[in-house]
């Protein structure tokens, strides 16, 4: 979920300096329109890592936008008139009127996420909380309000470099957090549950936005730049939320972006290869047989450009495994009886018991990449996917399902090259149709739904594995091993 | 919660055949229409109390409708083939597709309450459970199914009578529940956590309907009915519930209602009058002092028929407290300001502070009252303010507040001489306007939305108590009592 924000995204000063002019602008008018309609308010929530330009951030969009029309709060210990009556008065009283902006600094998220990570409580009661942070904002949107969600991110080295950086800083040691970032374990924790946080909390109406926080320029235009095209999506639209006015997602600023950072000349030659794919191959058939897979399943989700090679990695996954034990389902468009199903219907049927694997070639992510590209269903829907598969892959992982799930990603030069060399060979030639050229165009746009999808759907209970398959070799091993490690993982665990 | 299904409803053998032929019919056209626009799926949920006629009501429908559109799934013991995947498996793969009915009798509130009441788990994974099943429900309704929930009720003396004759009863004695309901805890326990489970899964997409089970007519025309008029409003309609689209509450089929069956005639003498009002009085003012309120505070709402004497009963609470320790907050049309923010905004504004009294002369239910009567608000705002304002009473409970809530009900002969009387006495005459005569005019209606509105949101947390207020001093010394009865009840168990 954090994966795009640890890629090193940054503006130059230039660019910077350009770009601001007209984004404040846009950002006043849309400020005053939210005035002159006081149709509903916009609810900014800030919330992340300590040190990656939160308070900055709010400083800055004070500076670039109406003071007198936005309300910041930041909610730290609660006063003795908070206290003296249930938690979620404080927020209340603080809500924003129609037609302006309130920005609430420390919120709901903070509070809950402070407790977790201090062992006040469990799971449980963290899931208890977010429950009711779903009710509040449901509630909100349902009366018109905008949420927009920011989470600022650091990888735990740059938070650390930021802290040492922070602390010579005299203005900035007042700072005061109830945790204590200087603990390398504060850092693992509130990532943990933050990541639990945003999964379950990130909604059509109201999605979360991951902000890399150790550039200046990239964090406050990426900011201004979300808040911006959220307020005109709902200044321009119907005031309710359901009837497909969803806020749109944010773009990525700069050129860098999680494929585009993918070292795409790894390779591996022939000898390498050929030893390592009959060793991990090896130890695929070994942990499948492991008696402890008697409380496990295996799903392995198969994603990745055209041509990129997912049917020959299927193929050497597959190769040493005993038939009876997996199976290989193919996903294409949905059948008459698919579509009088709700989405992930046609999935669950091909979840494997305990003891068996399944391998999805193209999966339920069909439904935020084609079909999102292509218009097959409305934003509304595809916004809500990212939650609904979440809590599906939360329910598998909960049973004990083990699920891997691969993006076999290739360069525009090789798809060409494979595209050409299937149109020369006879027996190949059944793999590519004119829809495939057609797909090449969309190139970018399909790029922008694969970060989208794994900023959303990369989580700890099952992370995406972004694979570099320019060259199959590679790739193929990398496949396997993966499965193999995540398996280990799985095993390792369950025998505490 | 369960009030309304505790008042003996019955309809006669005559009224019923009476009634059956044109319902059948219309259930089997609303079944065609279902299958022809294959738009969508009905789901239609069976819990409630053993022996409160769930698995005959099922027979029935069966029988009523074309059983070759409908299919009842019982989920009782997981089977090996459920046992080794996600729980959710067992009920996706049981869906009906578009255009058919699925009844499921035992589902996923049954296990969660079984394992609630066996003491399996606490509260904190009761709520994981409800969340689970709401994010069930929600993507459901977002791909278009229609979800109807009964609730089949008993009250423990006719449970217990049921069981008995039951067990004679060579046909019904296969039944196997893994919940001994011979065990009067049994029964409690399930109330109380089917009364939170009800409580946070009544949602306007998906609204409970509670039944009581002890008459076969009655159940079965109330339960038909309702079949009734969701589908003919989803079938009637456009595609999506969030667009307005509010399954429809059921109606009283027979002359009973919660309101109809107070004992309207109850009444004080002057003496007797006196003497409990003060002593009440006194009891009053000797709790508020208490050291045990200062981890308390105290919300008392006033609803009731115009000329109830909502006003006297404050006056007769406040009468004996020191005017530092209570507010009176009289709630009117809300202001420009108010109009700006969320619905529940204006209240939030005046919960009382720790050790503090505040009475709200009408209240947050003028959202379910005379905003859904009038037609002040949508059908979907007053369906979802159910489950809104069951939250918001939550939080308060949760942080000691102590919750009464008053609907003060007279006649509307009682109600007429109040009127003639008021505008005869100068006085008195500003009590009555142009509206007060036209609200007569709306009686029915009015009780209707008074007898939802107790369904839906007397909870065992914040209950609603019925005032019989023919006899004003009746009425007042109930008020006090229950105010008194509530504080002592709170602080006990604190004590503990």
């Amino acid at each position: 979920m954090f994966e795009s924000a640890e890629i090193g995204h940054s503006i130059d000063k230039e660019t910077f300096e350009a770009e601001v002019p007209a984004l404040r602008e846009a950002l006043l008018d849309a400020q005053y329109d939210l005035k002159q309609q006081a149709r509903f308010p916009v609810i900014v929530l800030i919330n992340g890592i300590e040190g990656a330009g939160k308070g900055e951030t709010v400083k800055l969009l004070n500076e670039w936008m109406d003071p007198r029309l936005i309300e910041v709060r930041t909610f730290d210990q609660q006063t003795d008139e908070e206290l003296a009556r249930p938690p979620a008065w404080r927020y209340w009283r603080a809500l924003p009127p129609k037609g302006r902006m309130g920005v609430f600094f420390g919120n709901w998220y903070s509070q809950m996420l402070e407790g977790r990570v201090h062992g006040q409580f469990k799971n449980a009661v963290l899931d208890q909380a977010i429950a009711g942070a779903e009710r509040l904002e449901q509630m909100l949107c349902d009366e018109g309000a905008v949420i927009i969600k920011f989470w600022f991110h650091l990888s735990k080295k740059q938070m650390k470099a930021r802290l040492k950086a922070l602390k010579s800083d005299p203005l900035h040691n007042w700072r005061i957090s109830p945790l204590d970032w200087q603990q390398s374990q504060t850092y693992d924790r509130f990532v943990r549950f933050g990541e639990r946080v945003l999964r379950r909390t990130g909604r059509d109406y109201a999605p979360w936005h991951v902000i890399e926080g150790v550039d200046p320029h990239y964090r406050s235009l990426a900011v201004g730049r979300i808040l911006l095209e959220s307020m005109q999506a709902a200044l321009g639209n119907s005031p309710r939320k359901h009837q497909g006015n969803v806020p749109p997602l944010g773009r990525s600023i700069d050129q860098k972006s999680l494929l585009g950072a993918l070292d795409m000349t790894l390779r591996l030659d022939k000898r390498d290869y050929e030893e390592q794919l009959v060793t991990e191959q090896a130890r695929l058939a070994g942990l499948l047989r492991n008696k402890r897979m008697r409380h496990h399943a295996l799903v392995a989700v198969f994603e990745g450009n055209d041509a990129a090679g997912k049917g020959g990695a299927i193929r050497r996954v597959a190769a040493a495994l005993d038939p009876r034990q997996y199976s290989i389902v193919p996903i294409a468009a949905p059948t008459e009886e698919a579509r009088a199903q709700p989405y992930l219907w046609r999935f669950w049927r091909h979840i494997p018991a305990r003891g068996k694997f399944t391998i999805f070639d193209r999966s339920w992510y069909g439904r935020v990449l084609v079909e999102r590209v292509e218009g097959f269903c409305s934003p509304a829907d595809w916004m809500r996917a990212y939650g609904e598969i979440n809590d599906f892959e939360e329910q598998l992982r909960n049973a004990g399902v083990v699920v891997v799930k691969f993006w076999l990603a290739i360069d525009p030069q090789t798809q060409l090259e494979r595209f050409q060399e299937r149109e020369q060979i006879p027996f190949k030639r059944y793999k590519i149709t004119e829809e495939d050229w057609r797909n090449r165009d969309k190139w970018d746009v399909y790029s922008e739904a694969v970060g989208d999808m794994v900023d959303r759907t990369s989580t700890e209970i099952a992370p995406w594995t972004l694979v570099e398959a320019n060259d199959k070799r590679w790739a193929r091993v990398k496949v396997l091993r993966t499965i193999n490690q995540a398996l280990e993982a799985a095993f390792a665990k369950h025998k505490h």
